[in-house]
C-alpha cells in the first residue's frame, strides 16, 4: 500500500523578498525540470498553478511543444515525463483535481526555507505517511520566496525545511522539488 | 576533518542522444541553480567548463551580472552564490585550479545515469571519503546525455546512478546536482 503523491508548483499567493504577497511570472525550466523528477520519482501529477490566462497559455504551449510538437520527436524522454503536467489557475483546481481522479481529497503539506510558528513533520515522517496510507498526498511548492504565510497555515502540515550544513538556505524551487522527492521515494 | 568538495559542469566532450562526442551550449540556470545548492551544501568552489570563448564570455557576463552588475544590489543571496562560481575552458583547467587553492591533487569522481562496466561507488561511502578524508574531492557532471566514456574511464571513480523507484531516470543535471550534494553533505 502506498499513498499517490501529487506536487503542485504555485506562483500566487506567493511572497517577494519584502514579503508581500504577489504572482510570479513563470519560469520554462520549472515546467521541464519538475516534471523530470517526479517521473523519476514515480509521482501521480504535478500541477503547475497560474491565475494568468497569458501564462498558463505559455504553460500550455511549452507543454504541447514537448508532447506533440516537435519536441516529442526528438526527446521521448521528456514527452513522458511533461504527461505528468495539469496547468491549472489556482489551488483549487489542483484539489479539484485530485478528488475526481482518486475520489478523495489530498493530505496538503506545505513547504517553505523559512521558519514558521507551526511545528514542522520530519521527511522520515512523510515518507512512512506515504508508504504507509492510501489518502492521497499533494505538497505544495511556492515560487518567489516561497507559499505565502496563508497558504503554509492552511496545509495538514509544514514539511522539515532543506538545509545544509551552513546557514545559506537559498535553493531553486527546481532543486529544492528534486531533492525532497529524492528524500521520500528513493530506493 | 572533512575534504574540500568541488563541483564542476563539462560541456565537452559529453555524448549526445545517440552516443556521440559533442560540445553542448550552455544553459543560463546551470550557473545559478548548481552555484545555490553549492552554496547550501558547502562546496570550495564549482566550475563551468567550456571550450567555447564566446559562451565562456557569455557564463562571464552572467556571473558579473549577479555578482557586481545590476543582480547583485538586489539579489544577495544570489550574489553569495556565485562567488562560487569559476568559468574555465576544460577539465585540465579545473585540476589546475584546485592544485593551486589546495596544494593537492583532486580525487575525480565521475557522475552518469548510464550503465558503465566499472563497478561504482555508493553515496554514503564518498560521504564517508569526504567526512574523514583531507585530499580535495572533484564531482564531475556532465551536460548532454552525461560525461564521455573516456572521462568517466579517467576518473578515480564512478558514483552511483541516482534511481528512483521506476526505471525512468532523465533527472535534468541541475536536479542530479541538487539531489547528490543532498546525499553527501546534508546534515
Amino acid at each position: 500500500m502506498s499513498a499517490p503523491v501529487y506536487l503542485a508548483l504555485l506562483h500566487h499567493p506567493v511572497v517577494n523578498r519584502d514579503g508581500e504577497i504577489v504572482t510570479t511570472s513563470v519560469t520554462n525550466l520549472d515546467i521541464h525540470d519538475i516534471a523530470r523528477s517526479a517521473c523519476t520519482y514515480d509521482i501521480a501529477g504535478y500541477f503547475v498553478a497560474h491565475p494568468s490566462t497569458g501564462l498558463r497559455a505559455l504553460c500550455e504551449r511549452v507543454s504541447w511543444h514537448w508532447q506533440e510538437g516537435y519536441g516529442a520527436k526528438i526527446n521521448e524522454s521528456r514527452r513522458v515525463a511533461m504527461e505528468l503536467v495539469h496547468v491549472v489557475p489556482d489551488l483549487e483546481h489542483v484539489l479539484a483535481k485530485i478528488q475526481s481522479e482518486t475520489g478523495r481529497a489530498p493530505i496538503q503539506i506545505a513547504t517553505s526555507a523559512r521558519l514558521h510558528e507551526r511545528p514542522t513533520t520530519s521527511f522520515p515522517e512523510l515518507r512512512a505517511r506515504i508508504e504507509n496510507g492510501d489518502q492521497p498526498i499533494l505538497i505544495l511548492l511556492g515560487t518567489g520566496y516561497g507559499l505565502s504565510p496563508d497558504v503554509v497555515d492552511a496545509c495538514d502540515a509544514l514539511l522539515a525545511p532543506l538545509r545544509g550544513p551552513g546557514e545559506y538556505n537559498h535553493l531553486a524551487v527546481r532543486a529544492a522539488a528534486a531533492i525532497l522527492l529524492d528524500r521520500l521515494r528513493a530506493t
